[in-house]
Order: C-alpha cells, then sequence, then structure tokens
C-alpha cells in the first residue's frame, strides 16, 4: 500500500499532541466516534503513532483451532505479523473478548523487530509481564493468560474492523499516549497533525494562564482579547 | 455456491428435532460452542432450517454511514439481500451492538420474497412489529427503531463471522425453533440430521415412561434393558 | 406549562407512524439518539402518545428512604401523581437500576385516571401482572416486586432527565409502540408528525411492491420512476 | 426434614398474594433483598408455593464434565432430581450464567411427577420449548439448548446457595408470580402469609377507591378515615 | 451554604482514616451504601477531603451539544467551575457513561487554583495524563479523550445526584483514599470523623498484636481482655 | 490433608514458569478453562503458588449479617483464616460481587503470619492500601471499602467452588504472576510443573533467536532444524 509511510514531519506532528487534543479535531469534522473504549496503554509513558494493520478475530471452533498446532504459512496471525512494515500498528479485532489473549511476547517482539510501531487490540494480550519489558507500546483491555485459539480464530487481515467500539480501516493512523488510542482516518491524517498541534500551542499558552489564576471566563473558550495576546506571543516568540 | 442447497430430506429431517437435540449430537463431535447466545426468536412457534448467507457490519463513521443516502448497487446489505437465495438464512454479525436496528420490514419481505428461510442478527431488528407478522423466522437479541447507519457500517459479506459469540462460516446450516438458533457446521449437517432425529426418536419414549412415573435411574439415560424396550418397540412399529 | 397540550391531530397523526419512521425523521434533522435503549411494552398492542412529564430518581439512603412511611404531600413521586395532567406521559429516570420497581400498580391506576396517556422507565415496574390489566400503555426495562425506596429516592420532577440513554426534557413529546419508545424534541413534534405520515405512506407504497415481488432495486430507496408512481397513485387516490 | 411441608391453609394464603405484596411485609421485617434479579417465568399465567430443595453448580471441567456420561447414582443434579418431595421447588444456582441449559424436559418432567412445585434458576433451561408444556411452573434468566455440563458442574445439594442475587436456604419458601420468584425465610412463612392476604385485602379496597377516581392522598397510604370505612366495610362483609 | 466549611480538626481527623473505617462507622449508623462503585484514584497516594459540590449530567442531544461552542455564563459545567469554593470537591453524575470525559486538565487546574479539594465523577476524565500531574485528588471509573458534550449534557448543579451508585447531597463530605471515596452525610461528618479515629487507633493496637503473632480468636474482634489491654496502653500512652 | 503440602522442588518449578506457559501446558491436557477472568494483582512484582483452601460467599441477609458482630468461633471467614496452614492460598468465592471487601489488612495480615503463600477472590478487598504493604500475594478483581458482611455471608469452606469463572477445589494449585492467576487440577501438577519449566527453556531460547532478527517461520512454532539447535545448545550447556 503505497500510502502505508506517514512522512517523519506528520508523525513528528502527531507524537507531539494528546489523543484528547486529536480527538477535539476529529470531532470538528464532524468524527466523534474514534477513541478506542476501554483500550487502555500496557505500560504507560509510551507515545504510538503508526499506520493501521488490521487483524480479524471471530470465535474458534474447536475442530479447527483446538488442535494444538499453528502453521506460520497459512495462519491469518502468523501471516500478519510477518507482513507489518515499519511504522505499521497491529489492531486486532477481538469483538471485545478478553477470554484469551491475542497474542503473546514473541510475536510481540518479531513486532517490534520488524519495525512495527505498536499493537493494539480491544481483547486481551497474553504474556503481559513480558510484552511491557519490550519497548512495544501496546494496547489493550486486558491481560489473559491462555493462548489466542482457545476462545479465538483469526479469520482475514487487511480488512475493515471494529476496535474497541470504533471502525478501523487498514491505513488509518493510530495515535496513542497514557489516554488510550485515537483513529484517524488516513484521508485526515495530515489535517489532522497540524490543526491538533496548532490547538496544543494555543491550549499551552491558555493553560498557563489558568495556571497562573486566571478565571476560564474569556480565557477557556479564548475570547477576542486572549486569542489577541496568544498571536501576540506567538509573533514575538517567533520573530 | 454448488453447496448451498440441502437436500428436502435433510431440511426435513432438521426441521422436526429441537435446537437441544442439534446441540447434544454437535457435543458428540466435540463442538460445545454452536448455539447463539442471547439470540431470541422474535415470533415464537416457527421453525427455521436454512444455509448460512453471512453479512458483517462494523461501526459507522459519520462520513461514510450518516449521509442520509444509501445505493443498492454498492451498499453490501442491499447486495446481500438481492443475492440471498431459496433456503438461505442472512446472518448478521452486529457486534452484539442493539443500539439501532441492522434491518427493518421492506428488507426482510423482500428476503422472504427471494426464498429466504430467515434471518439471524445478534443486533437489533427495526419494524418488528411489521416484520413480525411476514411468517419469516427472525431471530434477534432486541428491537431498535432506529435504522442501521445510525450505528453499523455494512462491509463485506459471505465471510466468516461471529454471531452470538459463535463462528458462522457461509454455508452452515442454522436452524431454529423457540429456544434460539443453533449453528451446524456444514460438513456436519447430515450427519447431525440423521443422528438428532435418532435421538429424538429414543428420547420420545425416554420422555413418555417418565411421564408415566418411571424413576429417571435406569431411563435416562437409558441402560441395557431400557434400551432393549425401545429397541423392541421401534422393530414393532416398523414391522 | 401552556404548551402541554398537542393537537388532537397532531396525536392522531403521531399515533398512526411507527416508531422506526419518527426516528428517521430525526434522523433527517441530525437527531441520532432519540430510542430508548432497552425499554420494552409491559403489554404489547398499544400505542402511546403523550408528552413527557419527567420524574428524578437518585439511589436510596437508608435513613431518608427506609423508614417504611411516605407522605403524599411532600414526596415527589406522588407529587407527580397527583399532578399528571391528561395527554401527559410519566416518565421516570431510575438509573437503568431494575433492582426494585419505580411504581405499582395503584399508582398507575391514578395517573390512567387523571388522564395520563402513558408511563416509562429505564428501571422496573412492580405489581406487573396488575398494571399490566390497566389499559394504560407502560414501558419499562423489567419487572421487580420490590417498591421503590428499596434502592430508589424520588428526589424531583419536571427537570430534564436521562432515560434509557436519552435526554428527556419535561414537554418533549413520546411515543411508543411495540418496538419501544421514541422522544421528540417539542419544537419537532409537528413537523415530526407530518413528516413521518408522509413518509410512512411512502413506504406503505414501496413495501406493496416488495410484496408483490418487485426487487429493491429502484424501490427502496425510490428512484424517479417509482416515485412518479407514487405520486400518480395518490393524485389518483385523492381526486 | 420435618419442617418440608407448609401447611394446605399457608401454601393457599401465599398463592393468593402477589409477590410484590410479599415483598413488601419482607421489608417490614427489614429484609429488603428477597426477591431473584432477572428471573422471570418460563410460561406466564402460573403460581408457585413451595419448599426450596436447593442444588449448586460451579463451573465445568473439561476431564470431569465433557465425559458425555452421566452416572444417576452419584451425580448430584441426578440426585437431586429423585429426592425432591411433592411441594418442594428445585433452585439452581447457576452464578447466573446462561452459556449452557441446567435442566431440560425429561428433568423437569420427572420432578413434576414426583410432586415437585416448580423449578427455578439464575441460569437458563434448555428444552424450554417442551418445558413449557409442563405445567410445572418454571423460572429462568434464559433459554439455551446446551446441556448442563457444558459449562456446569453440579456439585452438591440442599446447602444454602445464592439464586438472582438473593441467599436461598434449603427449607426456604419460594413464591412465584408473573413478576417473578420471592424468597420468604422459613421461619417467616406463616407470618408473611398471614400479613401479606391482610395487605392485600387492605389494597384491594384503596384500589377500587383509586379505580373509582379517588386521589392518592388520604387513600395509599391510607388515612385514619379511610381505614375506618375499611374497617367498617370488612366488618359488614363477614357479618 | 454556610455549613461549606468543615473544620480544619474535622478535615485532620478525617484525613487520617481509612476509607475502610469510616464505611465501617456509616454502618453502625445503618447506612451501608455509601462507597461510590467502580470509582478509582486516577494519581494513587493522593488523600482527598472536602465539601461536595454536584453537577448532573444528562444524555448530550445533538442540536443543544453538538455546536462546538460553549458560554462560560449559562453552561452549568462551566458555572460550576467558578462557583467551587476553597475545600469543596466537584461531584459529577454521569450515569457511568465513559465514552467521553466530564472534565480536561485546564478546567481541573482551574479547580484547583480556586481551593478545590478534588474531582469525582463516574464517568470519564479527559486530558488524564496532565490531571495527573496537578496535585488535584481525581477519582473517576476510566479515562477518554473525547469531550464532555460528545455524550453529555450538562444540566444544572448542587442538586442531589447519584455517583457510582450512591447518593450525593450538596454539601455532603466526601473523602478519598487509594481505595476509593466514600460520601458522609453532612450531619454525620463530626461522628464519623471521631468514631473513625477512635476506631484506627484501636485497629492499630490491635493489627500490631495480630503481626506480632496473635490468633484473631479474642483479638479481632476484641474481647474483654484485649480491649483492656488496649485502654491501659492508650492509659498509658497519653498519662 | 495429607496432600496439602506440594514438594519444594515442584513450588521452585512453578514459580519460575509464567501463568501463560502453564495455561498453555493445560490445554494439552484438554483443559482451556483455567485461568481466572478479570482477577488482578494488587501490587504487581509479586509470584504465588500455593495449595487452594476455599471459602464459599452467598448473598448477605439482613438478620444474620448486618448484626454488626462477628463471632470467631462459628464464622466461616474467621474458621477459615484460623485454619490456613503454611503454602495455602485463601480462594474466597465471590460471585464476582465487587460491591463490599472480603477481607481486610488484619485478617490478611493473620493469613500470612501462618504461613499462607497468598489471597484470591473473584469479589474485592477492603483495606487494599494496607495489604498492598503486606508482601502477601493478593488477587482481586477490585477495590471496595465495605466490609464483608454488607453483601456477603461467608457459609462454608473446603467445598469445590467457583472463582473467577473457573472451578477451584480445594487442594488445586495456584499459581500467580503479574498477568492474574492459574489453576492447577492437584493431580496435574507435577507434570504442569516440568513441562511449563521445559517449554519455558524451549520458548526463552526461540525468544532469543526472534529478539537477533529470526523471522517466526521456523522458529515459532519451532521446526526440525531450530528443534534440533536447541537441543544441540541444551546438550552443550549441560556437558
Amino acid at each position: 500500500m503505497a500510502e502505508s509511510a506517514l512522512t517523519p514531519e506528520i508523525v513528528e506532528l502527531l507524537r507531539r499532541s494528546s489523543t484528547a487534543t486529536m480527538t477535539s479535531v476529529l470531532a470538528r469534522y464532524g468524527l466523534r466516534n474514534t477513541f478506542l473504549l476501554g483500550v487502555r496503554p500496557l505500560t504507560p509513558g509510551q507515545r504510538m503513532v503508526g499506520v493501521a494493520f488490521t487483524l480479524r478475530y471471530i470465535p474458534a471452533r474447536e475442530d479447527l483451532d483446538h488442535t494444538g498446532t499453528v502453521d506460520n504459512l497459512t495462519d491469518p496471525q502468523r501471516l500478519a505479523v510477518e507482513r507489518i512494515g515499519p511504522g505499521e500498528v497491529l489492531v486486532i479485532d477481538a469483538r471485545g473478548d478478553v477470554r484469551a489473549g491475542v497474542l503473546g511476547a514473541i510475536l510481540a517482539t518479531r513486532i517490534k523487530m520488524r519495525g512495527g510501531a505498536g499493537i493494539v487490540t480491544d481483547g486481551a494480550f497474553r504474556d503481559t509481564p513480558a510484552i511491557a519489558t519490550l519497548g512495544l507500546p501496546a494496547y489493550c483491555r486486558a491481560a489473559h493468560a491462555a493462548a489466542n485459539k482457545t476462545v479465538h480464530h483469526p479469520v482475514d487481515f487487511q480488512v475493515p474492523i471494529a476496535c474497541g467500539g470504533v471502525a478501523v480501516y487498514p491505513g488509518d493512523v493510530l495515535v496513542g499516549d497514557d489516554e488510550g488510542v485515537v483513529v484517524i482516518p488516513r484521508h485526515l491524517a495530515t489535517t489532522v497533525a497540524r490543526e491538533a498541534a496548532e490547538q496544543e500551542d494555543l491550549e499551552a499558552f491558555l493553560w498557563e494562564k489558568v495556571r497562573q489564576g486566571a478565571s476560564i471566563v474569556g480565557v477557556y473558550p479564548p475570547d477576542e482579547r486572549t486569542l489577541a495576546e496568544y498571536r501576540a506571543r506567538r509573533a514575538a516568540l517567533s520573530s
């Protein structure tokens, strides 16, 4: 997919803004359901920016999935792991079912080695104590020790999926911080990156005023006087 | 799909057994998760036997789905409705989300006119008072007046899906009674039809004994003496 | 409240359309969360049209609510019941908590005697077997035998509330059928009544075509040819 | 258990009062959690009065429960069924887990033949279409076709259990109507039966007044004047 | 509200006891539902003591809430923030709905600058990584990036509300530790503060005995001998 | 119970493997439901290995449980605490109900003093800030300040129970790490300990290869060449 790579500038802009700000920018474009519900960082303190590589699970069926074997050349989970490219995030639709892990530490390591930018699911990971040591951003609803085929059947990848109640299309941009993960439709990625950075700059200014004791009235949201002050400050800084 | 049609004999056998019996037969083959959880008949008193035609929904995205328009030539829901063939059951993966209907009365009517054998979802139908009058078996988790695109996006059809916590593959056989819906993997349909009919015949005999006052000891499950009595009765009837 | 009464014409129009149709009309005006989630008719086969009279419950506190006494002159539940006017629907915000009934048969009877048009809650009613005999439309999430103060505290009435995940403002119009209850903001009541009636008329025509074997293509949604045919039929009928 | 039998008079009194009234009487004695949450009649229109015979399930373990065999002489479920006596109600603690039935039609029939007064669970029954024809009061949270050992393991009987969030001790009295099931501690059964009958008599009088147009003020709850009127009426009737 | 301020002595006493102890003291007064269910500290290691300033949300309606604007002079959320006084805790009834944040970092900062003692909700906060740095005790059920009006509508403040399944009246005292938040009815605040401090003192003594190897028999709960020993120790310490 | 003690060698082996690995080994023996759902470590960074001592709770009844007294000589919770032996883990079936704690810091301390290896529940603990300081592994679904009898009634101990959706029999082996708790049927404890240690050794080797850049193909699962390499490495290390 040619569009798979984000420019380093956009990645950098997205890395600097919070998911809260991006959610607000997306709401301006009419998109109000963009944050994965119930999906939390396994290890706080990391930032994730990447392009969605989707993987879809359905419920396991005993004759297909409880065989105790897995074939790396046909199993969609394994194929997906070996196709993840640099800057991509593996997003797994687990139907919110946390009764088994969707992925463990060895596969997570492989994703990291391939340059993957993170792993995300609305299910559970397994081997979470080990995954937490990898330095790979990981977001999930829970931890569960059981292997994926206990309750899941990986069925296909790079199709549109549901994750945490949000639609994720292959190629969408996923950004994660300690609050969680926001999904940015691919065609809006550049716009959101730029507008979020601008909004963060303005809000940093407003926040500073509030920290210094200003009322929110006239400040948050800013009135014309506050905006003028902000523009003056910004002009002064950039001159 | 050549395998789409079930023989009339198998359909008839499946129609005569209860979903409880079929679930037991499937358990003998190691399949214990075959009954759709929380999916109930909209109108009791009907039997459904048909071949799964699957349709998959993901969460709606406002720019794609809140447009107020629908194109019958590209929308997967509409394409699915116009491809349903005689004896097929439309099964919709709604991720258990009942905050909108997945289908209303006009589409349900069209499915019936095309010879469809039923409609099933783990979401909600809309226009349920009207659907209830159609004579088309309909199974769902709830009723909701809102149109599907309020929260759903039809994304593809005839792919393996989840419904009510069970895997449904296109071509699987769905049987419904007042208890709910059982999913029979296609390759087991004939086996299940025959063994279920046999088990029902035996259990009718056992049930009759219990109704006449027999203890369950020696009868349910039957011991050798009871089985011999059953075989004798059956031989007498068929001679 | 002067606006409390709906004209008989509007009531009649609202009584003739389904909640599914009204939900669609409201979506045209950008309102997509108007149908009470999980709230079902206690007794199918009734229609409800009325103006919202709201009542709000919070959790009970033992010293205030487990006293075994109730004062009709100060208890907000009792005050509300004795203020309900003709054509009004008592809507109770029970926070979705079904661990006690919000109202029983005697109060429901009193509401009916005062001309009330129905009772609605996202909690449970008690005495449901008796309420079901009253001929008063009643919508709830469950039945529970316990009296309201076991877990609820009636706190105020005629304030905006939540019910079934939807905002209900005093004076809003509530319409119920066998599918459930839709909330129509007061200022849209006339518009929705008229547009819903028109849409029902068109859809009856389209449905009839589908029942006669028409494909949905060109019919649902209708293309220009189908719309022309509809208009001609309608003109013929009204001439 | 000597206390197992209720006198016919008490059974008759309990049969005439509603679960709502009994719940109120129990609240007077400080017991506010007596109604089984989410447990509904399989077939409306029946009354159940009986003494609790408890049966406890824990989660199944594959090596113990997925064997496909059941031994009537050691399986606690089977032992319980063959010990139920006249006027007893089998109450099954299924931990609210509805992913399999706890009991099917043949065992339900056997319970009926033994004089059992009903079956109750906070799980699901299987064969519900058949159970519904037996004339045996049955209360459950859901229907599920799978056999009990799919997810349950019957472990012991006649021990105190949880059912629908309520404690049930062997020997407690269970009363069911179309609203659901109330649990009356055994030592309170006579008291509740008598006080409930009295309260029902009074409330029938009050309800009649409200049906004739009386305000609830002074009537519900009744003031001294209304109580005097009630006593006079009652005296007149019994003289 | 004249009663708004707690005396420094009471604040100090409340700060030293655990919410577990206070919950026990409240149970002695018959109040057993005083701890907010599912509401957790955003940042462990803080203590919160303050007076409840309540704010109530209902579901958003698109025409009222998806406008992208907020008016600090009329919006109840903003009015509440600018009215919070020293020692007050903003408690927001979000109906347990965590699909959007109820408040972000700038408003939380403003509350802190006004002397607020904490923020509490049964919904989610947004900007949680930033809020976690403020040093303002914050308790919530979840984090969510979306702004409040995505799903909430602030409707009024300083009315009785529900939060985490508990009634909160304006002026009630809220105490938080790493376990969560307890609600103390205002008229019991002094009593609870004193009795909790006494109970903590006794339990520290008992705990020490258990740490040194004592059996709980005779110690927890303490028998007369242990109580005498405790009183002697205490007398020795205070003499 | 003679079988109560595990040999130090087995304890040591179990301590070294992850719950994820043990879950996989158990699945080889057909046991796929062995990990407690939703039960999390109160304090990460600890390992727990011990023998299950079970305790069962049912719902409280006000007349039995809201008395404010507890008798260490008859209360099953207290009896259990004083019977816990070295190397045992107290496992409490709280029916998943987190509306009160099942145990507080003083009892947890007593368990530790008696040599207990941990405490586990599918409910909540109370005094969690204090329990977290004890160095006793503790696993629960939540924290709640209320005392157990607010909603629970301890009813018996050393009977088979449900915990986190898994069957726990007295004498089963419980192993906990930061992911959660796995239940090993007693007769499989030695087998699982040995096979898990072997699998961990192999997986450490495979993980290292993946960390060094190997594809998972041929490595995870290992093909014959990789297995030969592993055996050679192991032989070299042990020679």
